[in-house]
């Protein structure tokens, strides 16, 4: 079943290691069915070495059963189910532990936007959640992890499709799209922006960027007179 | 149309990736026709694998149109087209989002002088742009990015070719040469420097460098009496 | 004699050269005989280019002689030695020169627990050793590395395997496992652990995580109900 | 003439691309003949790609003379010369512009001695010239280069084979060894051990090496009772 959706769920996962956003077995991605019923992810402590369409797990998005595949799936599989129920918009969601998003992450610091890379992808800082309580963690911790993120979007109010992605602290980035291969390029181009930031505040602590580039750069990408590209 | 220049333009906007100043559809490389009337410059929001000549646009220096292309120009045309129109010692110029000068462009430092490194290529510091205000970000940003680069170096006053790049605030490092394939050779040499830079900022926040060895060292590369190189 | 260890030494060898952690002739990977009678590492000084099984020396556990090889065995063979003696469940010894890793040991601090990344394989911070005398550094110095990693972890009172690496001050990380593959796992992880450490600490010089955070991770993959990974 | 040492010359400045530590045409690096007469250098602002033994220039140790060759020298031919001339220990020179070392001669630093890695190869902090004087830059610059290397290591009053390297202040490393091959060796472990000592420097301004660690890790490989490696 879901075969096509396999095939770029792979490719998307395997491409993680092609940008160099994950070595062994870290990471993983995922992509939602049309009719949003399926979610197609990584197994669970794989190699990706090798990796083929075939070895992707397809799992019940209402159940959390896994369906059909010759794996476990991913440890992280309940963090990403939660992300598609809260949020129908979200088609693809990729998780890597890349060095500098994890640096804030671990530094509990949201990305802040500094600039106009940042502003082409995220229409703000990517935030990052609140620490996970106890009981949150040692009961259900995955999807409690899930359900931080959603809660931190949904207490901010804002759409996840303009911020694709979070830091969950002391852990590391999530980042989503329209579907799998698009939530990868969010990731790296988080990972990306996170390296430009820390250097950016190792050289001066106080930058910022006017709301109004920020607002210039993600419209025209993004927005309803977006320009930049090929209509 | 143009078919060298073209070859030259495609050239060098591939390296870039080469010289991993940019991802994806990152940055952008342009060059100019001998007589001034063209320039050559990579299409929007297209990927660089398989990119070839013909994907190249061609567009009217004056009027800003394109006169032949199967693709839209890059949407810093307009910025390109500002400092071709200003400085007709310029004949190419490259555009990144290159990690080290984009920490300075954020930090809205300008990357100093520090080095022979530097001295080799930039003669003084590569100097960060003036914010643009709200109306000019509004309207006709990309004319306006490129008008805050040339109102630079005119009021600075110094020649464009000796210092052949600038860091635009919040964004990122433009560089130039006297062809496409010089200004991609500029906009690495930025990066370097900025990485040495930074470091050396980390290092000790009060380096600096004799005047007189950042003359020596630019002199002997591009003085009248330069012996660096084969003649 | 020996040939599948020596085979595998071999290959965790190179690995080190393939995951980036070790240049030129730097760095050494064990492995011990199942009987624990024999010790299978990389010769001193040699290079990694074209080294083959037939290269690795085998040394006796108990008087230290070499009993195979064409080579000597590396410098640094008394201190696997003295961790093998230490601790029967340590099966390989890998140490590198890796940068990140180094610079903790050259500060003379511990790698903080500050991250899941971490905590999916330390279980609790990577410590520095204490320096060495003058005596222990001057007589037997590489039994005495040994001795005061096995010191560190009796005094400290932990189970090697738990925190299966250590930073030996001044000088630079020794990582293990049950075998010499798992023992280069762990050596790229420090590194990896200690890149972000590093970032982090410049970013939030205040950093940590709750104990219930590193309990989680650290549980889930190596505890008695562990579910991370296939079964 | 030459033509051993042309290919080895050749052979170790093609390693200054391999190893990272240049770009472009930054960098070279010489040998001298036997009799010490005659000094084989890359030619000067001619690109890596597809150099040749052949390409190699010649040049009298007394006279500063090309005696064959069909380009010219490096431009910093007579920094190399200098050094020849004062130490009949060396027998090979690299230079690069490889950026952790530069970031300590910007910063005008030397490169302290922190670990055993450096130890290993360095017998102490590789030092930082002074500042060329006005005079000194603006007539015969390379020569004085070479000289203020020189004056260096006669003040100091050190073997300058125990501490096979040196920054020059707002320039970059100069290394060098018994050989070409060796002095490109030497330039690596220098970037490599400079980029340790700044990410030390950054975690803990005060790391410092007792002596006599310095003293074991170096006479251990360099001494009279070496036992590193094989004999």
């Amino acid at each position: 079943m879901l075969e096509r959706l396999k095939e770029e769920v792979c490719a998307a996962n395997l491409d993680l290691v092609e940008k160099g956003v994950v070595i062994y077995t870290w990471g993983n991605v995922s992509g939602i069915s049309d009719d949003r019923n399926y979610m197609v992810i990584k197994p669970s402590g794989v190699d990706y070495h090798g990796m083929k369409p075939d070895d992707m797990v397809v799992v019940d998005v209402t159940t959390s059963d896994t369906v059909e595949g010759k794996w476990k799936p991913s440890s992280d599989t309940k963090t990403h189910l939660e992300i598609y129920r809260a949020f129908s918009c979200v088609g693809g969601i990729a998780h890597t532990h890349s060095v500098n998003a994890v640096a804030f992450a671990q530094a509990g610091f949201p990305i802040p936007a500094l600039g106009t890379t940042h502003a082409d992808y995220f229409y703000g800082a990517i935030p990052c959640t609140r620490e996970l309580t106890q009981d949150e963690v040692e009961i259900a911790y995955e999807t409690n992890t899930g359900k931080v993120i959603v809660e931190h979007i949904h207490t901010a109010g804002y759409d996840p499709m303009a911020i694709p992605g979070i830091l969950v602290k002391n852990h590391g980035p999530f980042a989503w799209g329209k579907n799998a291969t698009d939530s990868v390029y969010n990731a790296v181009v988080m990972e990306k922006v996170a390296e430009m930031d820390l250097k950016t505040m190792l050289l001066n602590p106080n930058s910022s960027m006017e709301q109004f580039v920020l607002d210039k750069h993600y419209q025209r990408k993004h927005g309803p007179n977006a320009y930049y590209g090929q209509r």
